[in-house]
């Protein structure tokens, strides 16, 4: 898949979802379980000081998208056991209900079905709890209207999933407006680098930036998510992010 | 490892099981569960609709190889909640339980130790329900009779490790009559493709179109995988398949 | 990051926990459940007879060392229900309780705060089954005192990580006692190795050589964690290994 491809396809659809973007920035920091503190003080403190008490709380990426990438780390991984608290968290930082149904079901096909398939059931419970129901039409499937550039073997060497992702993902998925380009991609970054996948972020980078992440939140992202999915994981997606700042100038 | 000693060293063995190939092609289909409908409801569409209404049904490849990879990629991933479906339905496409056995111990070598233990508490519980017993010599341990080629390297750096990999990996698990060659190679790749792991394909892929798969098979292994790891991984393993098919003309 | 930095800055620290590596060796074998047996009689059989009954009784590597790094890949993995029997049986092996929780919270940086969290709960239930308290002050927190070289580009295109992995990390994760550097750096190669990082184990695997793993020690960590993370994730590892080893000479 080619950028600019992705890029001419995409850029009408252009749902930027500014206002979601500009979430509460001050909430009360989550404490993690007491059994965290008994058994790995050190974590702990890392945990209320470090990461809740700084990294959430800097302005270089709204708490909103914080709990975006952070749930889709999550969801790519199976972690059903943390979802809980940041399902919560995430409404709280301004998460609609109806983006977080459009996330499962878009790492259904960026981390597989069984991972989104195993966050349906935590995700009701937290619905529950708060007496959430979704809209009906919430998420009703768009017209498939297209189809996006990819890499240019596909088609010969597997046509049919080829077809599936002119048609299934970009001419369809892709173009639901229930979750905005900025965040799709958002969301397709945080589950490569969840993955280990940083070889195909590339355009999903440029797509975010194309439609208003910044170079600065860019970075945080990566800061960010370097302690959801580890250190290693992050770093190996740097050189990919060097490559984008450095070409978009 | 290179495939031409893979394919020398196993050719004798050649279990085709194409009786086993040749599996029910029409099945109910899977319903997900009415929360996955209340939550995400376009991820239940796609779920009934495209991937058990579509791809599942699709004549490239038998249900029953389906089922086989689909839990080849589940057990990699410790999906365990994912598996209760999957295995009933793959033992109604036709999988026989000392075929699971043989994979869940298979894929200990291949997903690791942890993955395949974790299998087994919910392939149990399964087969009760069905009043499955193994058969007891069903997975005896044939004779050490050989070793195969590895990476050059490997006896220098692990000596130990280039031993285990020829006596009890290929000398022994590859040779075990209880699961054919077809069938071992392809849950690995999907364990392959599923780990992320995409560099070791070539020779595995290979030894599975030398024992029958076809590459119109192959190519509809990727197709159902995208689905059950996610694109990014199978779109990691596009360009192997590229290679393989290229150099068998 | 290059090896040399991290050498020159760790160097002085040097907390070689000799005591520790040399662990009573011969344990009686912890048996797998007999679930395993009814349902993957060839698993049990390669559990009993190979893994336990041969690989573990090795003595390339002290028993003490096998189980610091199955338990880091197992945390690395989120294997929660395989931990039970390893945190057991590293405690027998002569793993002090403060260095099973120090290890978690390294992992919280080297594997991601959700791996870490989730195992928490599983080592609360063991040391409370051993009637196990920590000291109050086993973790404390040691001053940050330095900075540790690192990939160049990464304070260009991450600033902020550049400066926590600085000052958190390097600068207080590894300085912290609780825990040696040679244990630290065999934490953090099963963590990579598990997590399929390979491309970041070289400046680890140096300083785990540097503090005092011998290249025999090294080879059958990874002989070790071929079973516990897949033949081919370890396979991905051999590569690496094999040019410490010829750079080391």
């Amino acid at each position: 898949m080619k950028r600019s491809n992705v890029g001419a396809a995409l850029a009408l659809l252009c749902v930027v979802s500014a206002g979601d973007a500009i979430a509460a920035q001050v909430r009360p920091d989550p404490k993690p379980s007491p059994d965290v503190l008994q058994i790995t003080p050190q974590l702990y403190r890392y945990t209320t000081e470090l990461l809740f008490g700084e990294v959430w709380k800097r302005h270089e990426l709204a708490a909103r998208d914080r709990s975006l990438i952070t749930l889709a780390a999550l969801i790519s991984a199976a972690q059903t056991a943390q979802m809980v608290g940041h399902l919560k968290l995430g409404l709280d930082n301004g998460l609609k209900p109806s983006e977080i149904s459009a996330m499962i079901t878009h790492l259904a096909f960026y981390a597989g079905w069984p991972n989104a398939m195993s966050a349906v059931p935590v995700t009701k419970t937290i619905f529950a709890e708060r007496g959430i129901t979704l809209e009906p039409n919430a998420s009703a499937i768009s017209a498939v209207v297209g189809a996006v550039g990819q890499q240019p073997s596909l088609a010969d060497v597997t046509p049919q999933l080829a077809h599936y992702t002119d048609t299934v993902v970009f001419g369809g998925l892709w173009r639901q407006t229930d979750l905005g380009l900025r965040d799709r991609s958002l969301i397709t970054i945080a589950a490569l680098i969840a993955q280990g996948q940083s070889a195909q972020l590339l355009p999903y980078l440029n797509l975010a930036m194309d439609n208003g992440l910044s170079q600065s939140e860019a970075a945080e992202v990566v800061t960010h998510l370097a302690f959801y999915v580890g250190w290693p994981k992050a770093m190996s997606a740097v050189p990919i992010f060097k490559q984008v700042f450095a070409s978009r100038g």
